[in-house]
């Protein structure tokens, strides 16, 4: 664990294969995650490893194989970037390519971006140039915050006018907000307590914020339903328990869609009774991030044409590569103003 | 033709089945199809029918086995009521349940609303309430604008960050836009030049304006897609050789959306070449509104959670039963200020 | 409990309401969820309700609306039997109508099929014909195993050449196993031991039987397919805790799909680590049978066109109406040659 | 057009680039699309291009990052050979890798595989083991005739118990056939006429035999239908015009799914009163078969099931490097007992 940090731990510089790419970081941000894998030991043993997967580079080297990218492009980093040949990526889920959520290779099975530089695997698959005049501070959010919080939303299949629960408003959470707002929810109950995230969540379309605070979260929800529960329920936060709210408070064949990193705990618990007796149909999948090209270049032009706003999400901006240890720290930390902080080298 | 009209043709009350309601109208609007209906013979013969499906009503009968509503209530009228034990409707196509379209029975094969009374069949499936406070000329969109705008974003299957393309921009193609919006279009490309419209395009969320006064509308798509074409296009206008267009701005495996009433002509023709020798995977769908209550209550909850705002498409209100034939006649001579009419009456 | 019963309890005989109809039954047969009912006080108090949900009727009253139904017809019958108009149906889960598990009426929330008469709601939505010449025992199996078995793949969203796993091959695993077959399953691992009912999994298609008294299921599972776990699962047996083998057998971004009714415990468990840690796109639904006359047209459809062969499954065949209640007996005693018993009256 | 060949016209053997293999044929197979490009121009120029994509080869040379395959493995080619990278690839379709129809690379961009050596671009993305035992004729119909004729089943959305047109029973159309009947078909209704296909329909699960010769095939369809329409139809087979039968033939929110080649003409037309005025849900979408390793593993898979039995296709089997030329003859002459020639080197 104590290997694992924020300098380059007198590593070489990477290099890159035929078809990779080597970038040094204009910005990075710190996520949980991070926080998870040096303070909680997360997803088993990782050494030496830099950390890091947020962030936005400039291209410094490429293999002899890539066609889209060249030295000197600034570029979009994706948390995931999987082997977009794989089997997996075939079937549709590129984020398990090489085995299950093995598309997540920085800081997890090789170094971060929290470095001098860092390597991308398959440029052409996991690069996207940065559009011209994005702040990198937004960009970074491209990373893992935006596309993490779309895959709840698409995972929960919003239809149009349904009434959707995000449960957990931080920064991820915020962005499922945002992308459930977008895809057609109507009303939007977002469950969270902290003022910051509170005015986000309604800037972003939350018509409601349920505060665990005033007691039990599904009685309000199904107080907000007229009894009849909502259509959807994004997990953004919570525990293993929280599914047990979750399946309470959606109604039958409603469906609920988990993005958050489970820590610990045996057993995620579904109530049986309250799930139908095993035939109520309420659906229920957990799902990482797909990564790679495409998404990103969308997710940018969301951005672009106005549809997402995460410049709301970033809290605290410094700069200096040296202020990433800050940054972390405030993720651990968390000071009740902050939602996100970037760092700017 | 001269038979169908805006009053009550010395016709009877209707009367109530044991599942069905009579209503009185509370307000009107006319569609462009009244117009085909009246002067264009649309859809064949119908004689001494009653115009109209667009309303908002009181309940004054309702038949003995209706559960959910009661003499006195304001409700949301559906353009389309669906036979909903039908087997198509159990099919997931109710607007054709008893044959192609034949969910469409106002003005079409029975009376429609433009009446002293009207007669809803089916009135638990194919009402529901006004939402408190809710403006008339507003809950009067739900009947078949906004409906059929959505049904043109569902039929697309926009994904996050899609581009799209809207051909036409009347008040079903302005739906069609905003449903474009809040389903996760990046970039909405609004074909249209009535000022009125473009004005209300650009405040629905449309990123740029197609003129077909500035040359040719495939051109245009594919500069401002740098010749990769659009994800997407919604067809809310032309005629059968706006397909020919649509196929030409999309991408392979893009798809193309018709919510287009096609008036005239034997064929759409799809160009054999850029259709990708029937391999390219641009797939062509055209439908009508699903019509019931579900979407009704969903569309109303979309409008209440600030989602729509079709109150932007009603350019002219009017007041008193005589002036629907007043409403119909502007649609019919679309003055230039236009897009949709109500009367309250 | 012994109110419930299959005789009449001298009640009247019931009365069709005008989308109605009434039928007496010319085949019968009990169910496991039978069995449940009576001796396991599943789902909550249930008074003086005759017991089935299973059979074959004649037609010998309808309702002044009925349109498609007359006197003497021969019926299918469906174990839930929806209303149609419902929201619940207009949005695509009609056995939920009026409430979770609610479009389940016979011996549920009123009286079942094991009367002299029996009343069936909305009879144009909920009957369809006895196709000429069917068997009437075969077409008992419309009722409840095929559609809950046809379920069972339709959830798992089984892909071309994808590796299914049944877990559990009783009479509804059995349906589940063949409806895998002819939705593109490539290798189908059947877990049970009745050598009967093994007989008949490898008739629909097994390519492997799994049984429990060789080990581990997971292991076995996992050693067929390489170690990368199979592509999909039906639950059509065991308990809470299936689930929990069945999330480590399947692969990530595996479905899990189940049509066990669970009858005790409080809670489903999922294993937290081999589920993604809420991130490996594991899917898990489960639900009942969607009920109505569409269904029951296409099953008897597919038996029509020899896709499914439902007769092997029938290994008793009693006759007159006194043998309901020994056929009942007979699914409680499970003696070791029964898959499924019907009484043909 | 003369340029193309089955001979090495002199070239000098291809070079595997890092992520590539260079194959030698095992086993060839002509196809009609083979035809289209030496006598009837298609797609355009291409010269000096050898001929052929369907075939089993042999792996001789790997490039260095090439993980899953070493040389002298027999291996699966597809005809369509993606870039797994691309944008396309990672939207969900890879056959148009960039650009429509341009994951078809094999005498389309570069050599095909009726040469002494040929090139696999993507090797571990685009090649699959040959199964042990597997014949090696049975392997060459993985190549086009099995993926093309799924895929015309997948775009057809079948559900359980659906009718279904195949228009079109020569080897893709049987295949397409095959492909319904265990994607839940009940019904099929094959339209052709030759006795050997005829044949092998019945034997892959036709129901009925549609002759041209009896009489116009949409009033056959509407005949067996009850003049319903059919549920799906799907073309193999015809020209621009087969369209407009299908829309003829098949119900309001029916689907039709085209896999034939179009080879000539300007425009493919739909009957626009009989396609519901554009408003009738009648899903139009024609195809190119996907390509890449995972499917030929869940193909090869569905063989080694006996789920599909694509020995019945192959009526001619030569041997010898020297029979290509003559097999490419069968298929352009067609003899009466022709379904499909394999050459086996």
């Amino acid at each position: 664990m104590a290997a694992i940090g924020v300098c380059r731990l007198g590593k070489e510089k990477p290099v890159a294969g035929p078809i990779d790419a080597i970038c040094r970081p204009l910005a990075l941000a710190p996520c949980t995650s991070d926080v998870h894998t040096v303070w909680a030991g997360a997803l088993g043993d990782r050494h030496n490893l830099i950390l890091g997967h947020e962030g936005v580079g400039e291209v410094v080297e490429v293999g002899s194989l890539v066609k889209d990218f060249k030295v000197g492009d600034k570029v979009l980093i994706p948390a995931i970037t999987p082997d977009w040949n794989s089997i997996e990526a075939q079937g549709g889920y590129a984020q398990h390519s090489g085995g299950m959520l093995s598309g997540w290779k920085f800081s997890n099975i090789k170094d971060g971006v929290f470095g001098e530089f860092f390597h991308v695997n398959d440029a052409d698959g996991n690069l996207a140039l940065l559009p011209d005049g994005m702040d990198l501070g937004v960009a970074c959010m491209i990373s893992d915050m935006i596309p993490t919080g779309v895959l709840g939303a698409e995972m929960a299949d919003i239809q149009f006018g349904d009434k959707v629960v995000i449960i957990g408003i931080g920064p991820v959470g915020l962005c499922a907000l945002s992308a459930a707002a977008i895809r057609g929810a109507s009303e939007i109950y977002a469950v969270g307590s902290r003022p910051n995230c509170v005015q986000v969540a309604k800037d972003y379309g939350a018509t409601e914020i349920i505060n665990y605070k005033n007691g039990d979260i599904v009685a309000q929800v199904l107080e907000l339903t007229n009894g009849y529960g909502a259509d959807r329920v994004i997990i953004a936060g919570g525990d293993n328990d929280t599914f047990d709210q979750a399946v309470r408070m959606v109604h039958a064949a409603g469906k609920i869609s988990n993005i958050n990193y489970l820590g610990e705990g045996d057993y995620v618990k579904i109530p049986r009774v309250e799930w139908g007796v095993g035939m109520g149909h309420k659906q229920i999948i957990g799902g990482l991030m797909l990564g790679g090209r495409l998404r990103m270049e969308k997710y940018a032009a969301l951005i672009q044409a106005g549809r997402l706003n995460p410049a709301k999400l970033i809290t605290h901006v410094m700069h200096g590569f040296e202020k990433v240890e800050d940054a972390l720290y405030l993720m651990k930390d968390k000071p009740s103003d902050l939602i996100k902080p970037v760092v700017i080298l």
